[in-house]
């Protein structure tokens, strides 16, 4: 993997980061990477993650699900971390003869149709949730169980659960004998890609979990005490200055289709450990080329708050365009869609270079499953070391807890939650 | 429709608008209603798409896709508004027999896994392009042609273009005599929804395209030189007055997964609309309730610089949490995937209230053809107003062109591109 920082330099881009200042910042990334490195020797909280390629049993996930080899496909009920990761892993190794489905929303109608589609003899069931306890992923997986019951489907036989050392969901492990991993201790749900809880379903589909795996070890393995050598680190520390300078937003735009849930997964590792104490660059989710009819025109014309990341595969499986007689296309002809598709992203690149809006490369080799793993981890360690430069609590999300309050006392859930009160007393000012 | 600003009132929230901000800005909405008023009646360049709901002509749509109602599935070859507002009208309409798929990337290996899925020879191909010569949409055409050619499907039969009056695309539905309709003229692509554009897929599915031009008018009926009589302008003017305050990013928030494809259609509209001069509100795409556990801790606790659009249907077909005899989740049972829906979205909407964040809810009665038929129209309206306000030219999009043209010089097109000399001599800074 590399990353290019050229078209985020103060020569280029405005906002960009100057040669001297990037400098000082370097060693700045120095102390940084100590504490990120004792951190993970000490398995501290969060740290952990860092981990994971390490730690995660390979081998073991591959057992748990090997009574479920056979489905046809798997049904992920889980929400955020518990789910991100998941879809992420699976949709960027490709297309499985094992579908991968996921209920991460309590929408019913979406639900019914998810259902309907099914197959639900043959879906293995894959319940995520550390607690065991959160409302959307519980409720779901309730509804799926007795949709399961009424087509005469034993769930007991088709289930899988990944989920912490105790609550609802270990115990119902417990009860039916279901297979059951561990969401790791130490390790916030978006940093758990790289576990049990982003690997059970690639797993389910026979893809190569280990690889996903040894690429998270690879870029472990790149770590060290400078930005220039290390790219998980250029990336991290490149964004945290160009937010410093006024880029607040940053839109990750993958240049593959695989990619377009990594985007939605680098959201929620960005917008939840950096969004806090009124800082955090703010995350926005593109894609490439299609982005360029839709977004571009902002990047390149609006406002100065923002830096680009595009992301490729420098190989890729090419498929030639037809020759056509018609003038205007004939240049199209024999090039292949990927050919197409390299040159809006060389010329995308240029273009926000040259209206000096700042944006940084991200290459893989390959998008296979070495490349995802190695992705995955090194945009887990820079958003980590981005916690560090801009001093704040990486690992915790205090401000979702009100709203889950007031849910559960809106339910009528017992317990006191004075939350709830406040949304009877909302401001209105209504038209109609 | 209702929309509901009280929560953007600066008596709540912060950045926000004082209640005698607010009269002064309805002073200007006056103004710029009789600009908007005046556009629509001359049928000016721009304005000409707020007149679509009385001149787009459904019966001629519904004839033209009449030799292809039998069709499984419809491919629609588009990119940007060429494929937002028919993937949005469609996915809104919900579940169909006739399975709607958007071709909206040059993506290989993505494209070959939509042709391998489909039922090729029971496919209607959807085009649209107005140039007709869109790099992106016709190297599409041309790969899904030579694919049905291989696979012995005469694809003349089964494609139908929209398109502009001249260009390859109509050529080639007068040589082969294709059904074609207009791209209408005056009519920018990201305004486009309400017209052949946005509805031949659903046209195809049997959905009443009708309804939804009627919820258009309605919509257009509602319009009014106060910002307190008309939901559409309330929102835009809203939306603009937060920016102006430092709410420069609009966080789009559907509580339905059928409205996902509304939040990217609305990312274009207000991207390239607004995004220009320097100016422009950043659209960011977000899902209820899924992205409470991933972007919320954000919004609620990170930089003052958003604003939350919250939008759901008043009503819709709930679906039963099973009882359950774990203690922790008794409060489930027995309530609605629906009501815990709701809840979340009240829930949210108060948290954010609580923490002075500014957010708006959009409450259609029901999400139906007519319901989105008015949220398209309306939120079309609201960015002519916010372009009005602003003071800058909605209707354009020149920042693309540069792109567009590099990668016409990187492929080789005929022609002087002085833009790809710039792709090679991009400043590197690789860090591996």
């Amino acid at each position: 993997m590399q990353v290019d920082i050229g078209n985020a330099l103060a020569s280029v881009a405005d906002p960009g980061v100057g040669a001297d200042a990037l400098d000082v910042l370097d060693d700045r990334v120095a102390i940084a990477h100590d504490r990120i490195a004792a951190g993970m020797a000490d398995d501290d909280f969060g740290y952990a993650s860092l981990n994971l390629p390490e730690r995660t049993d390979a081998a073991a996930i591959e057992s748990a699900v090997e009574p479920l080899a056979d489905s046809d496909a798997v049904l992920t009920v889980g929400i955020g971390g518990s789910a991100l990761g998941a879809a992420t892993v699976s949709t960027a190794l490709g297309p499985s003869d094992t579908t991968h489905r996921v209920l991460d929303n309590v929408d019913p109608e979406a639900v019914a149709e998810v259902l309907d589609d099914l197959p639900l003899d043959s879906t293995a069931v894959n319940a995520v949730s550390r607690s065991g306890t959160t409302a959307e992923t519980l409720s779901n997986f309730l509804v799926v169980r007795d949709a399961m019951e009424s087509a005469g489907v034993d769930w007991t036989d088709q289930t899988i659960v990944t989920t912490g050392e105790a609550g609802p969901l270990r115990a119902l492990a417990e009860e039916h004998d279901l297979p059951a991993l561990d969401v790791p201790d130490g390790v916030p749900g978006r940093f758990s890609a790289l576990s049990a809880v982003g690997l059970v379903p690639a797993a389910i589909q026979g893809h190569d979990i280990e690889a996903v795996l040894s690429g998270g070890q690879a870029a472990m393995d790149s770590l060290s005490d400078s930005l220039y050598d290390c790219p998980a680190y250029a990336y991290g520390a490149l964004a945290y200055a160009l937010d410093q300078r006024g880029a607040s937003v940053n839109a990750v735009m993958p240049y593959a289709e695989r990619l377009e849930p990594f985007a939605e997964w680098f959201a929620q590792l960005w917008a939840e450990s950096l969004g806090k104490d009124g800082l955090g660059q703010t995350p926005a989710r593109a894609l490439g080329a299609t982005d360029q009819h839709s977004q571009l025109q902002l990047y390149r014309a609006g406002p100065r708050d923002k830096m680009v990341t595009l992301v490729r595969a420098s190989e890729r499986t090419d498929r030639e365009i037809p020759e056509t007689d018609v003038e205007d296309l004939a240049y199209l002809g024999g090039t292949g869609l990927g050919e197409l598709l390299d040159a809006e992203f060389e010329a995308t690149e240029a273009s926000l270079a040259a209206a000096g809006r700042p944006n940084v490369r991200i290459e893989l080799d390959r998008l296979d499953a070495r490349g995802i793993g190695e992705l995955l981890y090194a945009m887990e360690v820079a958003c980590v070391l981005a916690g560090e430069l801009y001093g704040i609590e990486t690992f915790n999300q205090p401000a979702v807890e009100w709203g889950k309050n007031a849910a559960r006392g809106l339910l009528g859930a017992d317990g006191e939650f004075p939350e709830a009160d406040a949304v009877a007393e909302k401001e209105r000012l209504v038209v109609e």
